[in-house]
């Protein structure tokens, strides 16, 4: 059942009903503002992620700073943004099961949509599918540019399925789906561009290869928001998909730029707002907001400006604090503010945002596609 | 928003749409009677703890065995089920700030509930509270019986502020909570013992103190599906809280018996439904469910009885199986039951239960406090 809203605008962030997603709207719009005049002069098109947002809301925003649309994973996320008005989806995943496939091409009346597929027998599911609807699908063909997850092969594997698009009466081959995700977080820069530089080989190989064939490749979408500058230089992909660079988390913050530092080109933008709920010693407080509130897949949240404050543990519904001796009492009733580990699946968890500036709520978005796993 | 129900009465497992979350209606109603049946003979109580099923008609079915009522950790899961005729609940938590205790006490005209306090300044707010609505409120002490997280210390501190809650007008004095929840999971009956031993001694050492101040103790409440045997043995626990054995996870069931087996208390009753979405080569598939589906803070999701078949990895969207050459392929668009490492955040990931008998679905049941952080 979906949740109230944890706040009305007006209130003060102290007043905000804690656990609670907030967004630092000027962070948000500064990081939005940021990846347009990365990729401007590249002339790379930015297809956010809305597997991070959830949210045809924060889709329009990046929009209106030039996105050309968005990526989504699941069909259930695709409804959300079509019926919220976004009129270019590309579903980056494989989608497999009749009843899944009639729901995304039942959104072609009112969005244009594309999906992936990495196995032939997915082709003529798609094509059974586009042509009960009497509609024409776009069709990427994801390739496994080094996750080693879904995807076939760069080159001739990956031609083949080109083809079998090709030539399906419903079917237009869309490009190829060429994500590297396993080198979002590897910490060191030429780590990160020896992976990516794979990717873009595998990808440059393909795409001439499909030339050959007569094959045009209008979309190579990949990078994330560790690697997308690297594939904005490459020459090769045409879009990129980065989700995490609108909100930051704790894990982006730990990858390192060419310098040794942490990478700053994004503002953290999205937290948990929690409130101590015991605070039985000094060295020691509870918070409101465990992991139901916070993800903790890609390690534990910190607490925003607070380096002297860890959060060392967390329960369903408990986050434990310590601090030092040094540090001046945590209280009963204080709020803090968290960066989650992770931004995609902390904002799955809560149905609302509440957009904070200046210390005022000014509005509040719904997570719209939290929980469409489907 | 809400998602749709995966799945209608009457069709057949395979058909539901993934990932769903699934109940097997004979397994969950057999670990139902197995606790009434193990707790008839101690005389103690089941106030079976909804974090675990946050679900009205679980609790009414709990209830329907001889449990006294329900525990919850949130004022958002009392108010479902308050809201859902649930006539006896217990916040087994601390619950700070004035709003959300107001939204307590006014669950008071259709259910019996009552709060824990750790804190003095927690017994004024609960009295203001009380006061506000004019009613009078159950307020418990909890005591920290090891696990180093909330309460006071057993003792002199908990008699000191059962002492304030009884002289406080709106308050009455409810017991202590005395919940051992880092016992739950330490795998070998000793180490179990030797923990709740520690819990029971403080226990009883704070029930006679208060005794000699003239305090009854209504409520000694704790024990987890880990240890509960143990508490209910101890003749001075009076309530059994545990949620996880109407279910059971992948995390509960490493835990061994006497004689070093895995305890086989209770059965696996909760599943997540998941699809092969890719199947790229013998030896490796992906499923739809990552832990945006499943929760992985207690360890990976287990492969219903296909132990040669290993969930080695999770992302936001995907799950990574590996398995051996001699197991047959796993097939591009087949079904598996995926056991949850823990199953109360994978049930809050989720807004419908689909109850399975005999491979058909029988109910739909909404996760009605899914998402209940505050």
């Amino acid at each position: 059942m979906q949740q109230p809203p944890p706040a009305q605008p007006g209130m003060r962030e102290d007043e905000i009903d804690t656990p609670a997603l907030v967004i630092d709207l000027d962070a948000f719009e500064y990081n939005l503002d940021c990846m347009a005049a990365i990729l401007a002069p590249t002339g790379v098109r930015l297809r956010a992620h809305a597997k991070t947002h959830k949210s045809p809301v924060i889709a329009h925003r990046q929009i209106a700073r030039g996105a050309i649309g968005q990526c989504v994973q699941k069909v259930a996320e695709a409804e959300i943004l079509a019926w919220g008005g976004v009129a270019d989806i590309l579903v980056s995943n494989e989608i497999v099961g009749a009843q899944k496939l009639a729901r995304l091409v039942a959104l072609s009346g009112i969005s244009k949509v594309a999906v992936c597929v990495d196995d032939a027998a997915q082709v003529a599911a798609a094509e059974r599918a586009a042509a009960d609807a009497g509609v024409r699908l776009s069709v990427l063909v994801e390739i496994d540019v080094g996750a080693a997850r879904c995807g076939v092969a760069p080159g001739p594997a990956a031609v083949e399925l080109a083809l079998a698009i090709a030539k399906s009466k419903h079917l237009r081959f869309g490009g190829l789906q060429a994500y590297q995700g396993s080198a979002q977080h590897r910490r060191g820069v030429e780590e990160r561009k020896t992976l990516i530089g794979h990717a873009i080989e595998g990808s440059r190989r393909t795409v001439e290869q499909l030339r050959q064939q007569g094959l045009d490749c209008p979309i190579v979408g990949g990078g994330g928001t560790g690697t997308f500058e690297i594939e904005a230089a490459s020459g090769i992909y045409t879009e990129i998909q980065a989700g995490s660079y609108a909100f930051m988390d704790a894990d982006y913050a730990r990858n390192l730029d060419a310098a040794g530092q942490p990478v700053s080109t994004f503002r953290h933008a999205l937290f948990v707002l929690a409130t101590v709920m015991s605070a039985p010693r000094h060295g020691l407080a509870v918070l409101d907001a465990g992991h139901k509130a916070v993800s903790i897949d890609s390690g534990m949240p910190t607490l925003w400006q607070r380096p002297d404050i860890r959060y060392v543990s967390a329960s369903d519904e408990h986050g434990k604090l310590e601090y030092g001796p040094e540090t001046a009492a945590v209280k009963l009733g204080e709020t803090l503010r968290l960066v989650p580990g992770h931004c995609d699946p902390t904002v799955d968890r809560f149905d609302w945002y509440v957009g904070v500036r200046g210390g005022r709520v000014e509005c509040l978005w719904p997570v719209a596609a939290r929980g469409g796993v489907a």
